[in-house]
């Protein structure tokens, strides 16, 4: 059993950068003593330390770090220890010009920066495998190594004549002939057919950035090539230490926080023992209120969790503010101990931060830590920092507990990036992700658990499948989704679904007849609004307002949910219905807001038993999760607003966090959150 | 007497691409059987065909094209056959780099793309050549072909070393000494006086964008080469088909409908047999009226058509919406026949699409075609068509009519140019093309018939000439327009006019003598506004708002006609009339809303008989155009509106699309037209 | 005596460029005559003549210019005397390309432009050499040179290899070693220690951008580098002509009028001998009323004027409107005589334009200018013109009086550079200049006068002293503001200060010692808001709302002066005062608007002597400033704004351009100022 397996304590801590401190003693020495007060078990080491380690070519410096493992080893704790690819010392850039990237436009970058090497370089694989090895061979075997976590961030890509190389090997591999290729991409279209394979380059401003079919395949091409560097980079890490586990920490999109686009998770995740990510919700900005942040963060939990089926770990995360949002705010007093919380109920085993303590100098100085530049454990941040850690020992025995859920909302990668390169309906409001997380708000506000899986995955265990906008759809998938209704469950789909395969080739001679035939309908056209355009749908004699999208259906066998209130159309269907045995798949075809959702799922799912069994908060803006797992039921309540909540409970409840028992009219105070645990 | 004389009917049909398609048998197989249940009856081949027709340097394959063209010829159609210079295949780029376009930076593009081929590369000629010629070769006497499609929408330009050698060339040329380059140039002005011809270069952001007579010379230049090589491109196809007519699309500027800008239509216009265009407006926006719109595409149907004085093709339009719109809305029901009809009504003798059929992959997947990704012919856009193809062959008698007006409105793409390039004034509020619509728009809203000329051509045959904004005015047109109105003619000009020669220097020691004669005012200065600035004009007790420019006029022997209201100018004249015989030179010093512009035209055209001879429908949403040939008159009523609207006829008419009588009392449906005819 | 200090007049007249009309010897034998009507005095000559002096290399024609000099001599006028170095000929560009700059994307500029030689190149500076000393040879003795203006408007930097080697050469000197640099630029974050100095490079977007310390060096050096490049260029000036007083002329940055940037023109202030600037105020603009921008221009003259404790030259300034502003308006009627008094009022000696005259061609053709295209004297700009000069004569004898203020504002280059690099607080709201404008705008407001000078200058003739938003605070400066507090001043000073010492390293342990025992408060941590969040602080009860920031303070020994209204914080100090000995530490904590600052320093100036002695017009719009001479005092009464103001004086006056008396209660005009003298 490794030391993850054997750890029962939920991680708390975070990134650990000693190496900007090796000319401070004081500090150094400082640290230790603070992670004690501020509950802190394990720190992230070596993201970013290669010129710390390796300051000159093959000149090798761990004896700092043989530090850091024993004295964190000595207080009890964890290292999660780093390779340090994320960037590279300047000697390395000077020597080998070719670690650097090309850029889409075929510039060759400087030295600066960082998660900007080359994956295809052999000189940057080499120096990359060199440091690892020797990081696993000086540390595998210490008592305080936790887990590897593998260079920081992965994304970005390179156009450099190695990775074009890489890219026709690839390319190759999948088409087998490039005249498969060229009926793939509709080569004629423009007279872009291949004679031969050196014609075929990745695409630039400067050239090629129409066929969509290249685009597509060169997103995948770079999934594939930033894991194959990843495998690069642990395969000595596998041989000499087998049994410690291995992460990269992936990461969401902010503003609008929505996953992260430009990396198949999907594949990436069965690649590592345990997904990791980093979040940074703009917590109380001025556009969203608190509820609607906490659904999205809930949403990519979500996501990430169900991408292994099982817990997984905050890797980063600031316990006040960031230094790179447009408006830095603090998060106010009680949040962060709410967000924290939010991660764990959704399934999370750690809290840790991105940073332990803030840098002195260069771009991130401002980044929130726990440890302020006034190196006290007096201000508010380092208290509430404490607290945290302080209940989230009350709450340890929560780790590895899973969630269980009779919903799935479907997300695809593929899907995203091909409707995001479309031409054509309009680019300001396609808004897939953003589309995932206006249908699963439905279930986040009535505290019904989800998963979020991608359309590959196994349905058969939901009762409830919502996969909105499938654009892309395979037939393998569409058969899936039928299988799906005619196993009995209950499928929701919506307009611009189903209109091209996997290489973003339309479907022709009509609606795919898998589709038409499980829902009973035929999408005849896609009616594409200006903001100012108006309509509406009419459900039971009630208007919702339409926006964005309007599907126009003739309907062969399906029941009118809903329809249209204007335009030439009005009067035509624009939500159906068609059951099938037990099954029911519902067809969309207008984009609408919360309104009708509520009311629309309303009745998609009445008579499921869809509910968490302990709590209903009844207030979509008190959250309810729960999480299962040997030592029982953990179900976390919390309130996601600026008001004082009053819920009910079936009974009276011992709050983890505090040890005392609440009455079954609870009162919830802004941000407040309380832990019950139904004991198996 | 070629085939496109002895062709009777208005042309119906579009894009083919049967290249995308060489794959799928059996939907070339019906898409002949199709065309004709859409009444199509002539397509426009081989556009971007080149990898199809020659897939490896020097290795041709014809025969799918012969195919196409005996097959179309079989069904009664006619091809517009297409040189396919517009995307190069692949393995022309590759092994001749020369071809690419090097952008204003110097970089050298990549391959891919389209309509980005060198002007001047001696390969990309040669190759271009070759391929000509065979075309010519093998289907010039081919009983199915109509007419040449030269390339596809000209555009854009190259710096690489030959087209700076070939600027300079042009530079010698015109000006025969580097001293009055200098002297044409302002060359002092921050040291730019040459002392070499080898150190011209054309304009960049990396070094020179400043000087403007350089600027202005290179879009000349650019016209020029595009032109040089577009005779190239036929130099062989009118050798080999001396009487088979000869065009290339030009463009218009999306979204604000403007003329193309890059390009000077006067001079190209002379090189083709037949203009034809590309017209796609976003019908239905949401920011102007349908109204509002359809006047925009009349201004530039009618300057078009005056380029040549005749009648023209309507080369592309989509039959439903397109795919590079930001929102790329669908026709509503009747507004295909609607916007078809309006392009008749202005002197158009087709309507053709792009594009035939969809394509199932890359970028323009989703632009509007006549048969969808379904392949039907049950669906509302295959529907709208085929009834068009059927109207159009109810008024196929209209071919060859041209428009008779005795109002002109200058457009010149000269002016244009300079203007856009002045350093000064306000860079937001130029707008000289939409200037020119916003007078357009009187005679269009009461159905008053106008030419769009240049102010090159001919102005006797008018009674009223509008000229606004003509910054860049030459001695020979200043003195044009004055004898214009000595010839008893009505002039409107406005503020900025008269300001730069045709070197774009200004004219010096005050307003030109010509112009102060000819309006018998001196303009003092020019006021210009920020957005929330404001000012009036006062015309005989109303008032009426000024925006944007207030010229400040010293009457010298004119008639003040409009009185500013504020400012220190208040009081000051702004608008004025001075009379000289029959003629009338009215001089507008602001810029007004439409407001101002109907009651002064009023008063400009009382006494004039600038009225359509049979229906005028006193509605400004319901336009009337009138072709006159030598079958008759004919009167095209068309409600561009989403209103019935009622007009009085003068007496009962045959509605030849309908071949019903309709009332004196005429009620149009939204979108409704109706063609009259008066026979000879 | 040199000229300059023999001229007893107040200079009146501008750049002007006879080289660009050497083939219009009617418009040169004409422009002498025009300058007497204008009551011009001296011409700036030669800025961008370099191809005109030196059209091939070596071969020079001097000819022109020595017309010119005689002429203007014959007139009685001054020649400011430019070198050329601002632009250069194009065979320079050609023969070596080294001259041309190199980008920070380490693109190679071509030929073009202006303001763009590399300052490093050794051919350009040879080349510069031989034409500046062949300028000081040929003029240094002629009796109408007044003056050299080196070069034009330096700015703009260079990462060309040279620049680099430069660069690095600055470094080592001011590091010493390698290690230092690392430590200073906390290069083991991200791992970007260096190992070797040829590692070290300019930012650059496609390299690093994100280490602060390298940023701010490179802003250092480049100002050093630039100061280098005019030491330079005036080694032989100085041999040569030592007597003449040397100037290059500085710039603000518009359209939110504030202190240049991009150069320090601290450093460069004392390398010049008079310090003149270029102002182009966009007055009447719609977002600002006239007195919002009186005070800008107001707080940048006093800024420059103080930068040497002298009188300044306004060097360019237009009579009209410029060309490159969004909106180009010309001045209202008045507001040309009143924008040039209050440069006097401020301490300028001079009113220069750009530009006598009109080009006819190329980018600044539109530019205002003394003489339009018209060639006239009868329009209004020169007729205005023509008036400042005559009354600048009635108050000729201001000449070289200066200013006394009781009151400093702090303003610091080093301090807007680190903040505005800074990651972290909110972008769009740092604002510094504009913070020290509004802080400026209270005294402004109340006639009183203010030195606006950097941390580094003598602070102990001042009553107070306001620096705003020192984020960047050495600990010398900190000692200095405390030194000055012992010494019995007043000290105003806000959020956002002392986080940073010179290498833009935070302070560690805490706000610095120094800072917590002069205001008697901790900060403890700095709230950022958005755009829509609200707060207030509460002073005396009544409450001021807050904005953009507000820091969060542990008070110590201090008094609270206001408090917070709202959030976590309600209540909490915002505003702070501790009284040691005579001296007063004021600390605002939050960001307000004017309404709070009013009421603040009504408190803060209690009891001091800070007002001129004469006038206090007691209208915000109406601007008194007094400079005081060996004549005299001189006193300025300026109405800003466009409504009749009337304010009372102690006593009748004469005024100075009228030469009447005006009664005690004084009606002002719109735009109206008056003069009074005081004799000593």
């Amino acid at each position: 059993m490794n030391n993850y397996m054997k750890e029962s304590r939920l991680l708390h801590g975070g990134d650990y950068n000693p190496d900007q401190w090796l000319d401070y003693p004081e500090i150094l020495a400082k640290d230790l003593e603070m992670m004690g007060q501020a509950h802190v078990n394990t720190v992230s080491v070596g993201i970013f330390a290669w010129s710390a380690l390796e300051p000159r070519e093959g000149e090798f410096h761990f004896e700092w770090l043989d530090k850091i493992m024993d004295d964190v080893h000595r207080m009890g704790g964890n290292v999660i220890l780093a390779t340090p690819s994320g960037a590279r010392p300047a000697w390395l850039s000077q020597k080998y010009p070719e670690v650097l990237r090309t850029n889409a436009k075929r510039e060759k970058m400087l030295h600066g920066g960082r998660h900007n090497h080359c994956f295809s370089s052999p000189v940057y694989r080499e120096k990359v495998a060199i440091i690892n090895r020797k990081l696993a061979e000086r540390y595998g075997q210490h008592p305080a190594l936790l887990m590897w976590h593998i260079s920081n961030e992965y994304g970005g890509d390179c156009h450099c004549e190695y990775c074009q190389e890489n890219f026709r090997t690839w390319l190759k591999a999948k088409y087998g002939s490039l005249e498969a290729l060229n009926k793939a991409w509709w080569g004629p279209f423009w007279s872009h057919s291949f004679s031969d394979w050196s014609q075929v380059a990745s695409p630039s401003p400067l050239g090629e950035s129409a066929v969509h079919g290249l685009n597509l395949d060169w997103k995948r091409f770079v999934t594939d090539q930033t894991i194959d560097f990843y495998r690069h980079e642990i395969k000595d890490i596998r041989r000499l230490t087998p049994d410690v586990p291995v992460t990269t920490n992936f990461m969401a999109d902010t503003m609008d926080l929505v996953p992260f686009y430009s990396l198949d998770y999907e594949k990436f995740a069965k690649e590592v023992d345990v997904v990791s990510w980093d979040c940074y919700p703009a917590w109380h900005n001025d556009w969203e209120t608190t509820a609607d942040l906490a659904s999205k963060v809930g949403f990519i939990d979500d996501l990430y969790r169900s991408l292994k089926g099982k817990s997984f770990l905050i890797m980063e995360s600031t316990p006040s503010g960031v230094n790179w949002h447009p408006v830095n705010k603090t998060k106010r007093p009680g949040m962060h101990l709410l967000s924290a919380m939010q991660h764990i109920a959704h399934g999370s085993d750690s809290n840790l931060y991105f940073q332990w303590r803030k840098s002195r100098g260069s771009s991130e100085k401002f980044h929130g830590a726990v440890v302020d530049h006034d190196n006290s454990t007096d201000n508010r941040v380092f208290q509430e920092v404490a607290q945290v850690g302080k209940l989230m020992e009350k709450i340890a025995t929560v780790k590895g507990a899973n969630k269980q859920a009779k919903v799935a909302i479907l997300y695809d990668w593929d899907n995203n990036w091909a409707l995001d390169d479309a031409q054509g309906f309009a680019q300001a409001t396609k808004r897939y992700p953003q589309t995932c997380q206006a249908h699963y708000r439905y279930f986040w506000d009535r505290d019904i658990p989800v998963d979020v899986v991608t359309p590959n995955y196994d349905l058969s265990q939901y009762d409830l499948v919502v996969a909105p906008m499938l654009y892309l759809l395979t037939e393998t998938n569409m058969q899936h989704l039928a299988d799906f209704v005619k196993g009995g469950g209950r499928l929701v789909s919506t307009y611009l679904t189903g209109i091209v395969n996997e290489s973003d080739l339309t479907y022709i001679n009509g609606w795919p007849a898998t589709l038409q035939d499980l829902f009973g309908v035929k999408v005849k056209e896609t009616d594409v609004y200006y903001p100012r355009d108006h309509n509406q749908v009419v459900m039971a004699d009630t208007s919702y307002s339409v926006k964005d999208y309007a599907a126009l259906l003739e309907v062969l066998d399906a029941e009118v949910v809903a329809r249209y209130g204007e335009d030439f159309y009005a009067g035509e269907a624009a939500v159906t219905k068609k059951t099938t045995g037990n099954g029911t798949a519902y067809f969309v075809g207008a984009r609408t807001d919360n309104d009708f959702l509520v009311d629309f799922y309303q009745e998609v799912t009445a008579g499921l038993n869809l509910m968490p069994p302990l709590v209903v908060a009844g207030d979509p803006e008190v959250s309810v999760q729960m999480r299962t797992g040997s030592k029982g039921d953990f179900t976390f309540v919390m309130n996601f607003s600026e008001m004082t909540k009053t819920i009910t409970l079936a009974r009276e409840q011992v709050d983890l966090l505090t040890g005392k028992t609440v009455p079954t009219q609870l009162e919830l105070r802004p941000y407040q959150v309380c832990v019950f645990q139904r004991k198996v």
